[in-house]
């Protein structure tokens, strides 16, 4: 099975957006077994978009277009589908229904022009549109004579938004799904992530290197590293199996092999993110958690509250970004804000004043340039836990953005292994 | 002038890396007035480029390949090219030369596969490397019946690596002063970018309908509308025109135009955010910002420390998540929390507890579902300045992630268009 990726956009030829909804589709498709050859951008031009779907499907069986539906009039993807397939545009009126519920929902007035996003080609499936008000499409074509894919039953084009959320969620639900029925898929390939924090991904390599040269000669499951930015890397177990289950299985036991190597490095599996494994691990240890940061800026406290359920355990957090905030509100005595002492004491003002039973507390220099003779990168975390409190010095590396991320991601592992280890006394 | 890109890499088509050459090639192709309709992305595989670039040049006179000339057996452009062209590699002395001296001067050896980089087909010619090792290739293409471009003198494929820095070097350097060359014309096309908050995207189009159509029997400039998310919505204007100096011309008149459309719905242009807007607001009237933020968790003090300098007008937050750290941190009065009382307490507390001139304050319910008889999506925003306080009243779409996003942006507008208000007061 072959399936190309067309993204519709003018603005991705004039590179003032990059294109990621196409490595993001490739990825996907990679995983369910689809090969994806080539991919094409092309402009918001009915003729073009129906030259870049044709060439498409003279060479793949399937082809996901992406863009194009939205309500204002640059947006022609629906009429190219129209044009291509010979299949006039009706309204659905289903759809239509939908859209409009949607906006009343909002409390604001449909305009007119929204009423093209409930045109479907005739012949078209509706795939149903869960974070937004356009629809995406399931269009099958036609074998013509030589212009056909290589699929004697025909080939078959998904629409999906361009909206990066609207798409990675109906190519997950509806596209992927039928491209699996489509090729009859009977064997299983099922992946599983293991998320790691706190080593290289060279030193990880190495960590795991008698594994990897062990699973190179049995060939099922592989492994996969990928670095993941400023969230750690992504460790990748692939497993092929006769059903979901067996795949299931082989994952299982892969997982329990990897995590016996790299132990605590592992934070969580799949989506799941550092502060979610934070999250877990004050559930599990009924704890509430108050946050003093000053260098990060309110990131931590962002992505702690994005974790649903956050209120039953965060109870808030003091963004210190002025030294008279720290010094007035959470009692930091005079001195140095980058240091150890001024980490511990942010923690412990963060405890008392928000009322909780954990303060965690970041201070340091994001940069550019250093601040007041510590040099940019250096961060301070500080724990507090009932009486203990403790500071931990790391130094990061990036620009102002990359260690104000790292700085946020590596004070939640600092709490992190201060609850497992605190865990791990309670247990003992 | 019509010229495509061909980015090489199966890298890119398994989504491990985002093609961002294309995007930067495209947007200088449209700086020098040459259209680029189509991009294609293909992996490294010779049948595969040639393809690609067949079906390139069926369609335009130039073609940009882009990568797989590296030294490794998968890089196989060079090889492509020749067979595309029916002309033999041969491999050019001084480029080899060239190559090794570059290996001798940093005291490392060539490895014998650093050779295939000087390989160039017969009849092409080498574009210096001034950044790597591999050299650029521009390769005429005589024109065949119906396969060839629209341009009688045949077309050209200019090859250029895959590493950013050396592929940017080389195709400002010789690739687009070659199409220019070619056009035998300097035509300039510049975009300029509004951002726009507080419309749909359908009613923004409705309110410049009478601009779009009298735009389009003009034909320059055009407008494109671009939903960018939770970030609101960009209007793009794109003018043409003899010189870069004509063009800009253009978008000035056509943005004052828009403006006075648009009127405070603007907050910024190009990359500017809506923090941004809400820093140079700020930095001009010479006022601090404390912030109270329970609903959005930190975001809003994440997105304002983003900005470059924040320290000169940011005091900082307050992030009260739970409904005692309203009461006894911020000093709101019992009541429900989700209210325009509680929202212009939170306000005023956060501007007298942070020492600041302004106070802005977010109280809401993301959801999923209802929190004390409040429906999800309800925000209330607060503003304190002086001695005065206001509250208004939101309802935001989506699920709790967009709820959070949208919130944190629409309470940075509030207080943009506050602030905008309190400027005119003061210059009235």
């Amino acid at each position: 099975m072959r399936c190309e990726v067309v993204a519709v956009g003018t603005e991705l030829l004039l590179g003032q957006i990059v294109d990621t909804n196409s490595a993001w589709i490739g990825e996907r498709l990679a995983r369910a077994g689809v090969d994806c050859h080539f991919q094409t951008r092309v402009g918001d031009n009915i003729e073009r978009i129906v030259v870049a779907l044709q060439v498409a499907l003279g060479r793949s069986d399937a082809v996901v277009v992406c863009g194009g539906l939205g309500p204002t009039p640059d947006d022609v993807t629906r009429e190219a589908l129209s044009a291509l397939l010979g299949a006039p545009l009706v309204r659905d009126d289903e759809v239509l229904a939908r859209i409009r519920a949607l906006f009343a929902g909002r409390g604001r007035a449909m305009a007119p022009s929204n009423e093209r996003q409930a045109d479907v080609p005739v012949g078209a499936t509706v795939i149903e549109q869960r974070r937004g008000t356009a629809p995406g499409l399931i269009c099958p074509v036609r074998p013509a004579g030589g212009a056909g894919g290589s699929s004697a039953a025909g080939s078959v084009i998904y629409a999906v938004p361009g909206v990066p959320r609207e798409m990675t969620e109906m190519v997950e639900r509806a596209v992927v799904p039928d491209l699996q029925v489509r090729m009859g898929q009977r064997s299983a390939i099922v992946s599983r992530v293991l998320r790691v924090w706190g080593e290289a991904e060279s030193a990880l390599a190495e960590r795991l290197a008698p594994r990897l040269r062990a699973l190179d000669v049995a060939g099922n499951p592989t492994i996969a590293f990928l670095a993941s930015g400023t969230e750690g890397i992504q460790v990748r177990i692939t497993a092929k199996a006769d059903s979901p289950e067996a795949a299931g299985a082989v994952l299982d036991a892969e997982e329990a092999e990897l995590r016996s190597l790299l132990g605590e490095h592992v934070f969580g599996v799949d989506h799941q993110t550092m502060e979610s494994a934070v999250a877990g691990l004050l559930g599990e240890q009924g704890l509430t958690l108050g946050l003093a940061e000053s260098m990060t800026g309110g990131l931590i406290a962002s992505r702690l509250t994005s974790v649903p359920g956050a209120s039953t355990w965060f109870r808030g957090g003091v963004v210190s970004y002025a030294g008279e905030v720290k010094f007035d509100l959470l009692g930091v005595p005079p001195g140095p804000v980058v240091s150890e002492p001024a980490a511990r004491a942010m923690a412990e003002g963060a405890k008392r004043v928000l009322g909780a039973d954990v303060g965690l507390a970041v201070t340091g220099v994001a940069g550019p340039g250093d601040h007041e003779g510590v040099p940019a990168g250096t961060v301070v975390v500080g724990v507090a836990v009932g009486e203990a409190s403790e500071a931990s010095r790391l130094r990061l590396p990036g620009d102002r953005t990359t260690v104000t991320q790292l700085g946020a991601i590596s004070a939640l592992d600092v709490l992190r292994r201060r609850l497992l280890a605190r865990g791990g006394d309670d247990s003992g």
